[in-house]
């Protein structure tokens, strides 16, 4: 058995000698795949359970408030696997295929050897059983009437015109694609709660390299406080929950259109766990360079004044942080999810080259 | 490209004929891999829309009731997909990694070389958008405190103890993974709904296989009504929503222990379409032979009885229907979940045989 695995390796190999590697077309070598939960907690409701009335909470235990995960391990690994954070109002579905139809990070990092790790955060998705009753906010409700605000918050264009060399496919079917990408909260949003089920996801797969997106960036950045198993952040376009400063450290919130962007504090001894590993947050184009009335615009214009100012921090406490404002090394038109814009595979190499020169490919 | 691909085949055969086939700790050739939204409606919100106030829902359209659907295709995959159709409280993720680890009927499936189409139906998991507003039912409840109706409804055992022989590990993880795989509806259930996604799904993928599970059992009756696409049903456990029959031939009711087992009806054109394929229903162990007090057992006595029913109607109108009661052909110790048991690759041989039998393989 062994034996035959490493021919079947050995003649991947071979084949890929030739020039035959990592396209589309080309047949992806799963080791193993498969899914779980992990973290969570349970809570019992008062009463005692009876046969004659088993739909009644009494007595009964939920389950709940855990992260669900698909994993897939490709055949000789990288060391470091890749763990995938999305952002809000979505899920691991963020990472798969494009709306448009092309392979998302899920498959073209699988295809560069990284065993990937896409979650669904506790109250969402797949890991939809919460044990807190649910919130009243815009995410969690359903119907989602929420496309007007997507299109400017993610930066498509000014509806219902694209922004020009948008890197978003204009074809019907993909904005509609799109916007079905959204799911709502089944509970309250819970930074500790998902934080928490990513320190276990860590303690399985051990050291790893930690994607986020969006409303994702302040898990990464409280994730390394609690663990000490990430081994670097990868953050495309932290915002909408706050960035952290060490105490006393913080600036002044940065007024947009839609609100002011606060950061939050902890303590510098915890702050600096950050300086531990190296960072890197990449933001796309059509961000307003001053005050505007396209909330969308404004908002990322703020969250990139903070993200500089963040990653300012993390480096003059002895960290590697640094910020990529992607227009401004030639990469025009990325919307709010840059990694399955049109030009993904461009931003993937962008990756990668930055993972090989951190020593983490 | 074509030509390495070709060789690399090749190899695989190769290695395959040296008797290194089809192992779980074998890779698995993956051709192809992705997710997409299937079906759905969309829905706009009166008003209109105001940057100033871009959270509000006026003049905004909620995109759901879509499905959303992960698919893989292995190599030189065999001509018809199998597509799963999960049942109440569950998702996909009823057919991935069983709760004791071992691999479940994604990956065995795969492994013998069949496309797989796992879906979530509308309304439940990442399909969680709706474009209706959510009804208050006992699967809709946040938290799900549903843990002893659960173990006694999937046939576990008598809670806290375990049906002797039962085929589910008794590891308390694997409790807790296996309660975990619950996850609330988002919006109401509704069978049309449900069907039309499915029968969008079955455009994409031509002629299919579909596997339903418990309350998916009425989705996999209702879809050949409207499609001519299903080559085949196999049914686990369906109960929970109505077996249909031809209008002036349905059944008496069948009281169980929670309440009655009422069969729907259609036109009798309409239910010659389910003579078109063949149909086989599963059933597992544990099932009461005689009314009894504990409603797990004695609902699926009631489902159970009548399964026989439709299947027999089915036959009398010229189809191939059959039922399996599993410990009748000496399987014993199945719960509700046959397909992800200790014994799971028993029973997927057992639906080899018959996809093989009728030409299906």
């Amino acid at each position: 058995m062994k034996r035959s695995v490493k021919i079947f390796v050995l003649s991947f190999y071979l084949l890929s000698a030739f020039g035959f590697s990592a396209f589309a077309s080309e047949p992806i070598l799963i080791q193993e795949q498969g899914s779980f939960a992990v973290g969570g907690t349970t809570r019992t409701h008062e009463g005692t359970f009876s046969m004659n009335n088993f739909m009644s909470p009494e007595g009964q235990t939920a389950y709940g408030d855990h992260a669900y995960v698909f994993y897939q391990i490709p055949m000789d690994a990288k060391k470091f696997p890749i763990i995938f954070q999305h952002g809000g109002a979505q899920s691991k579905r963020t990472w798969e295929t494009t709306p448009d139809g092309r392979e998302g990070f899920q498959n073209i990092f699988l295809r560069r050897g990284f065993s990937v790790y896409l979650l669904d955060q506790p109250r969402r998705a797949t890991a939809g059983a919460s044990t807190e009753e649910n919130t009243d906010n815009v995410l969690s409700h359903n119907p989602l009437f929420t496309d007007r605000m997507f299109y400017s918050l993610f930066r498509i264009g000014e509806w219902p015109e694209y922004y020009p060399g948008v890197q978003f496919d204009k074809k019907p079917g993909t904005l509609n694609q799109f916007m079905r990408q959204v799911t709502p909260d089944t509970g309250p949003f819970d930074i500790d709660v998902i934080v928490d089920a990513l320190v276990h996801l860590l303690d399985k797969t051990g050291p790893s390299i930690l994607i986020t997106h969006s409303m994702g960036g302040t898990i990464g950045w409280h994730t390394p406080l609690r663990s000490d198993k990430v081994k670097a952040i990868v953050a495309y376009e932290p915002g909408g929950s706050p960035f952290i400063f060490p105490e006393g450290e913080a600036p002044e919130p940065i007024k947009t259109f839609f609100g002011p962007i606060t950061p939050v504090t902890v303590p510098a001894e915890e702050f600096e766990k950050l300086t531990k590993m190296p960072i890197i947050i990449y933001y796309g184009d059509n961000i307003a360079e001053n005050w505007t009335e396209d909330a969308g615009r404004d908002q990322w214009r703020g969250e990139l004044a903070m993200a500089r100012k963040f990653a300012e921090t993390v480096n003059q406490h002895g960290g590697d942080a640094s910020v990529v404002h992607l227009p401004e090394i030639g990469i025009k038109g990325n919307t709010h999810f840059i990694f399955s814009d049109l030009n993904n595979l461009e931003i993937a190499d962008l990756l990668s080259k930055w993972l090989s020169e951190k020593g983490l490919d």
